[in-house]
């Protein structure tokens, strides 16, 4: 589990198919997040997806609950999610990008409850009525609705945000920029080939040079690449020379 | 469709289960993209996803190609997905939340694809060698591996941030950056010269051809630059081949 997330806990209330119980447990498992609760789930949807070949650790160790206030009754904070704009908004309503921090504040504190609704219904206003605010994943307006899944992988990468590190070190591993010295050397050995060919005419020797020149250093060639091709282009010139 | 979403085209390669295909369809309506591509699906799968009951605008306009390379022909910035952390980096590779913006700045010059490997095996050492850099969504090291469908909601909602509501309309162009299918055409010009100087051992071509992909691909060309390279590599080639 990734420090910080230990306090959250996902609640899926009324849930139906096991496929998107099966989907939102390996979610939680990707961005490190373990405790999962579910209430009232459809039972059968729910046996099938525990007992699947292959059930996550997060799914086996999921916990049953019979309301959701016995669900969140150990948490301080309880968010409830939605896709829809403004259901005659009872609630504050915070977008993820600005609830993620929030929930990263509070998961520092305590327990923190997101609940997620049925695939059909999303939340009832019963489950809304135990949610300090909700959040919305900001979908289009011509279609808002989130498969169950997605929606949770979506607030589950929002909420890890900032909370990686460890794995940040192979990342951006990018190679040093070209020297300058190199790159002139690949025009000083292409001119001559680019003569010979025919591509260059040989009075025109000057300007090709300089126009070259602004071009070899318009690519941003990283060091390495910049040896390699210089190596291409003098192999080249060592054949052409032959003939 | 959401502003700034336009020139992204989500490439699928070597998709299995019609559920992710639907579900990548479904996560692109969501956040707004509308243009997606498949390249060599199995065949079953694709035709049951399209015909389904309820496949969405995204789906039904899906376009079949039957390489990777005439998928992004059109495109001038290639990205790869990947949850793995460091396969031999071949190339550069960057986190999720870094590459949003750099995305968001790509799409602002042109036509820009996000290539998602097959469920079981991810993207291949061929499909990766068409990819200018990759992006690794930061999932845990005890479980990296997300679901296509997924892994597609949780890069769409990162590339869409900040493109919600009025958005700068200033789709600027310029100076174009160079298209991928001019960039290959380099590449199919080059290596014979570089076999015919001996610089590439003629049994080695494939190794060659991706390794040169790759390294024409990190070269940031604008497409007047390219233009004028394949130029000069041509007329090489004429040359040498006359003797």
């Amino acid at each position: 589990m990734r420090r910080g997330m230990e306090n959250l806990r996902v609640v899926l209330v009324g849930t139906r198919n096991p496929l998107n119980l099966g989907a939102v447990a390996r979610a939680m498992s990707n961005f490190g997040a373990a405790h999962l609760r579910v209430v009232q789930p459809y039972e059968k949807a729910f046996r099938e997806a525990v007992s699947a070949v292959g059930a996550s650790a997060v799914l086996q160790n999921a916990e049953e609950f019979a309301t959701v206030a016995a669900a969140v009754a150990d948490c301080w904070l309880v968010v409830g999610t939605t896709s829809v704009g403004n259901r005659e908004l009872q609630h504050p309503l915070r977008s993820l990008e600005k609830a993620g921090a929030v929930l990263r504040r509070g998961m520092a504190k305590g327990k923190v409850a997101l609940l997620f609704g049925s695939e059909k219904w999303g939340l009832s206003n019963e489950s809304l009525s135990h949610c300090h605010w909700l959040v919305r994943i900001p979908t289009r307006e011509e279609h808002r609705s989130m498969n169950l899944g997605q929606a949770a992988a979506v607030c589950l990468y929002e909420i890890s945000r900032g909370k990686r590190g460890a794995d940040s070190k192979t990342e951006e591993k990018r190679s040093a920029a070209a020297r300058m010295e190199t790159v002139e050397r690949i025009g000083a050995a292409l001119l001559p080939v680019l003569i010979k060919s025919g591509y260059t005419g040989a009075r025109k020797r000057e300007l090709a040079e300089e126009k070259l020149r602004r071009m070899l250093r318009r690519m941003a060639m990283s060091e390495g690449d910049a040896e390699v091709l210089l190596g291409m282009v003098r192999k080249i010139g060592w054949w052409m020379e032959e003939r």
